[in-house]
């Protein structure tokens, strides 16, 4: 993500400097000129910026926010992260030093693929980016972060942090517990029918998928939005237990009336995900 | 999948014969020589044959063995249907007359099209062919049933009818409920908060897409296996009912643990589906 986004700041920068543990990232990443810069020293990285962009899991911008980076900080610099919850560092942000332009934002990209070697200059074009006020965004603030996304070609979404939270755990963190669960279930049949694994097909492809993913990146996406988790998860079984109601009571009209407006929302959304959403109603 | 069948057969085959009432698709299929004679009359198209394949929703092939079609067969016809469910169909095809050589076939292709226009001679290639018995299936049915399968390209499981529904319960109607249930939930948020589906992105893509499958054919299917369907929900649950208590309880490592054999069973398995799945212990 973060060399996804120096190659699309590039035109708009004067200086990239990447601040980044890994030696070998850092080093493929100045070959590639993908930054002018590399740095293992947050100080050092950040302390000349008039942009910062934290990306790194969710935990540990927060840490970063609330111990060390404040004191490194220019006055008016812009700070924004893209971490995958917002509530929890958005409050942190609040509690940075005044002068620090502080907006949380999160890019809805659904990139597959992580390392520097997977860049990609269009990776956030065209798609939402959540920005999330804080008490440290103030108008000026508000007009560079707008500026900083529409430099990535992508569409600004602006909402408070616990709505992004509520919303991206419908969306993104249900579906990845649905998977992960779905996998465990299969797992379970496997060890007394191990053809399960065999017949799976197309369907349980697309439906595992999430399960696969990182599982420290999603423990800490969880860890910090479980309460709208548990609030998705509740809503989410009650949908579940009126179509096994429906099925298992063999009321298949009814059953069908309520399988009719899923598939048309499916329908509708992969149409206007593919085509773009219209916007100016 | 009718159409596939016949690209598929054509090598094996002196003449193919569509019954379909749909008259726009057989002028297609003959026009495209996908079959050699294309009738709306059942006794007309399957009277002479060989080998007939019944390609159609379950319940559908189900009355058609009950009410019409062994009347109308030759002795020793060898008799094969594709539908999605076997234990209601091969439960009719065992009161066929003496004589007919009937077998239950389910290919799992994961095909994500229908339609005549879509036929694909090597839809079957490399893809599990399950074949169940019925009373109806004597050795010299099963073989020509396997030599069929051969014939496809596609690889024979062998299995009852029960087991066979049990599976595809887990990998395949579960699956679709699940994405069904998650649309249906996503949909609930977005009436109040149209955003949710702006903000969506490649997980939901991916696990939406069953919803929006045609709601007939999954009703059929349903309804042809409600008890393997409600157990594996019930299964499911327990599985999601863990995940839940040690995400709110805060059990962080102990989520991990539960999570990580998730994300290794789906890797494991996702390269067996890409690589082949090694047989022969």
């Amino acid at each position: 993500m973060g060399g996804s986004l120096a190659l699309a700041l590039r035109p708009f920068a004067e200086t990239i400097t990447a601040v980044e543990m890994d030696r070998q990232a850092c080093e493929y990443a100045l070959e590639k000129r993908i930054v002018d810069r590399a740095t293992d020293d947050l100080r050092e990285g950040v302390s000349e910026a008039d942009v910062v962009i934290m990306a790194a899991p969710v935990r540990v911008i927060q840490a970063l926010i609330e111990r060390r980076i404040g004191s490194y900080l220019r006055s008016n610099v812009l700070f924004v992260d893209i971490g995958s919850t917002k509530k929890d560092i958005c409050a942190a942000m609040g509690r940075l030093p005044v002068g620090v332009q502080a907006v949380g934002g999160h890019p809805m990209t659904g990139k597959e693929t992580s390392g520097v070697q997977y860049s990609d200059a269009n990776l956030y074009k065209g798609r939402p980016f959540v920005l999330c006020p804080t008490r440290r965004t103030t108008p000026a603030a508000r007009l560079r972060a707008l500026a900083l996304v529409a430099a990535l070609g992508a569409m600004p979404f602006e909402m408070e942090a616990e709505r992004h939270d509520h919303l991206v755990a419908a969306i993104s963190h249900l579906p990845y517990l649905l998977s992960a669960a779905l996998v465990a279930t299969v797992a379970k049949e496997g060890q007394t029918d191990p053809l399960v694994w065999e017949l799976a097909a197309g369907g349980f492809r697309d439906m595992s998928r999430l399960a696969g993913q990182d599982v420290t990146m999603m423990g800490d996406i969880l860890s910090t939005n479980t309460q709208a988790v548990a609030t998705l998860l509740a809503l989410f079984r009650v949908q579940l237990a009126m179509i096994e109601a429906l099925l298992v009571s063999r009321h298949e009209e009814e059953l069908t009336d309520m399988l009719i407006p899923a598939r048309e929302a499916r329908r509708q959304w992969i149409h206007n995900y593919e085509n773009g959403f219209k916007h100016g109603k």
